[in-house]
């Protein structure tokens, strides 16, 4: 108990992978160079090969929310006609952004916990064919929900409306084929599955978007998706890029491609299992039991109990932090993460702290019993027999 | 399955303690500056405190092997009757270091897994009363037993032979009241409990130490004790130091003491309690059940197998480095190790993987059932009702 090792088990910032973190030493290069051109190449090439797309793929100084902006400010034009699904905080965040920029938002709204459905979107654009353009969280952080991107893609794709995805914690969690199913913009950000810290976001960008954007007449200035598309044929950013960042995404992209991008997914996948399995057998309900994501798993606290106890129990007993509840579900759920640099023996650890917190605010429980149900789920994918 | 992050478990190197690791980047210093003196003074004053010692302390730069032979070459002559005890590989690393040097060394031999006796050192000083050293291991690394210091200290005290202590994984995994107990020399390592990379040696050195050394007459130049004591009261070192360990320990000292040497002693006990409960559970037998260190847990492997499978099941299934047998142990016992930065998430996740690798390999295991064991550890120290 007197050794506490910080782990960082939210869904971003996410656990860093060591080799990209060392490579941030490698900062004292200057930006406008031929070798930092060959790295920011290099950087730009890998993350394309890694969201395995044909379309432009630009890299941003910002946060993820600066990347979801550019798409607003830069593609769109004053009045137009847009739906926003949103079903939790940050499809909200969608709905304010593009109200601010005075767009006609429709919003299509799910509960919490839930998700808006294919059908629902196919009726709302054959209601309004004049919509410019889909907004949507492909993995929804705050409530550990999944939308159902491949579908939604196909109706969108159908009419003259771009489908713009903020995939911040859904790139590497969940498949995303952004050529195969018409994702004309998506989003993602360095602190996720991307194994490094906060500052820098990319999306990539369909001729379909680009196309509509022709006419934007939105005001922009530093973010300008085509002079960022200029220089990136150069091997160069707009604005001075963050190097140190750079840097580690060359490292982390370096590792990502070795794994496999869709072998990212499946860990995830499979770590997200293992977690519902584990809280399952523990008698805990899960937030999203029907459409749950890979990238954070939502779990409601035992009734009667706030969930921020359970947070406090991860960070005071384990010195682990794992995320609460956002807004409203404040003190109702609590969720962990599986994105990136996340292993089974991370879930083990996740699950056996878990169940004595919960034993030691005095809900009933069987030691080792969570642990057993996670162990179960890699026994069965890694064929171990029983 | 598909990420498998890096961890190390082995008795040293050791986990390292980020901060500690993140302080080398500052290496870009030179040694014989009033920066660098403030440094190393300070490190060495609180390397002392941390050791809670008034003997003189210093550092060497050197494995610890280096620090073990400094003992020997500088203070004892040739043809000197010492006993040394020794019931592993590091314990005869002693008998060849001495024998090397030209010292008269009666051995004192327990079987692996097995210690020497304060009883058997007592009834040995009794039958040569001109011994004039014993050498010993506190913890004896190669086979996870730990020797009774306290209890033969007060017998070595007794007589004018010194005490000479490798406590390289003693340091940190074991109560050593050097000054109290009449501990002459102790050696430590910075790969061990001080949870930073290999590189720097360090041993205490008390009065009845020195003045036995005033008439020693081995050879030596690179490890010369006087000289280093010189050097270290200036804050400086005798030889180029090692700036970015010098740099590391000072920030990993600053959180052993945050913590304080105690509280990490009793951490790692715990470990050691919680994993031999883990293991016990699970039908595998301890190969030093009757004075099992703290430092590491050596464990039999199964009956018929391979102890060599269950560490490439680590490596393989987790990514996880644990320890084999050494010399004639290997393939009969692993060993995983609590000194310095282990906690009990550490401690959870090893014994989940370690029976998802023992029931791969066919082994009757129940899931669960060796975390439930040391999470009943856990929840005993920490008062959680269970």
């Amino acid at each position: 108990m007197h050794i506490r090792k910080q782990r960082l088990l939210t869904p971003g910032p996410t656990p860093l992978y060591p080799p990209a973190l060392h490579a941030m030493m490698a900062s004292d290069i200057h930006h406008r160079t031929e070798d930092f051109r060959k790295l920011y190449g290099e950087t730009l090439a890998d993350l394309k090969q890694v969201l395995g797309t044909s379309n432009d793929v630009l890299i941003l100084v910002a946060s993820g929310t600066g990347a979801m902006e550019a798409s607003v400010s830069n593609l769109f034009s004053r009045g137009e006609k847009v739906v926003v699904c949103y079903a939790g905080k940050f499809g909200e965040r969608w709905l304010e952004m593009t109200k601010a920029f005075g767009l006609n938002a429709i919003p299509l709204k799910a509960e919490y916990g839930d998700v808006v459905t294919p059908q629902r979107l196919e009726a709302a654009l054959e209601a309004e064919p004049d919509v410019k353009g889909v907004f949507i969280q492909a993995s929804e952080t705050s409530t550990g929900a999944a939308h159902d991107i491949q579908a939604m893609g196909r109706i969108v794709a159908k009419t003259s409306a771009i489908f713009v995805i903020d995939a911040i914690t859904g790139l590497g969690t969940m498949p995303l084929d952004i050529d195969g199913w018409g994702l004309d913009v998506v989003i993602g950000g360095s602190q996720k599955a991307f194994m490094i810290p906060p500052g820098l976001a990319f999306l990539s960008v369909s001729a379909k978007a680009w196309k509509k954007g022709e006419t934007s007449d939105l005001p922009h200035y530093y973010f300008d998706l085509k002079k960022e598309k200029k220089n990136a044929d150069k091997g160069e950013s707009a604005y001075t890029p963050s190097t140190s960042l750079i840097l580690a995404l060359n490292a982390a992209l370096k590792y990502i491609k070795s794994v496999g991008m869709d072998k990212l997914v499946a860990n995830a996948q499979l770590l997200a299992k293992a977690t519902r399995a584990a809280v399952t057998e523990l008698g805990l309900e899960l937030f999203s039991p029907g459409s749950p994501a890979a990238s954070v798993t939502a779990v409601k606290a035992p009734p009667g109990m706030d969930s921020g106890l359970i947070v406090k129990g991860f960070r005071t007993r384990f010195g682990a932090i794992i995320a609460n509840g956002q807004g409203s579900m404040k003190g109702q759920i609590f969720r962990v993460a599986h994105l990136g640099y996340f292993d089974f023996a991370d879930v083990f650890a996740i699950v056996a702290a878990l169940e004595i917190i919960l034993a030691a605010e005095g809900v009933p429980v069987k030691f080792g019993a969570g642990v057993a149900a996670a162990q179960r789920v890699y026994a069965e994918a890694a064929g171990v027999a029983r």
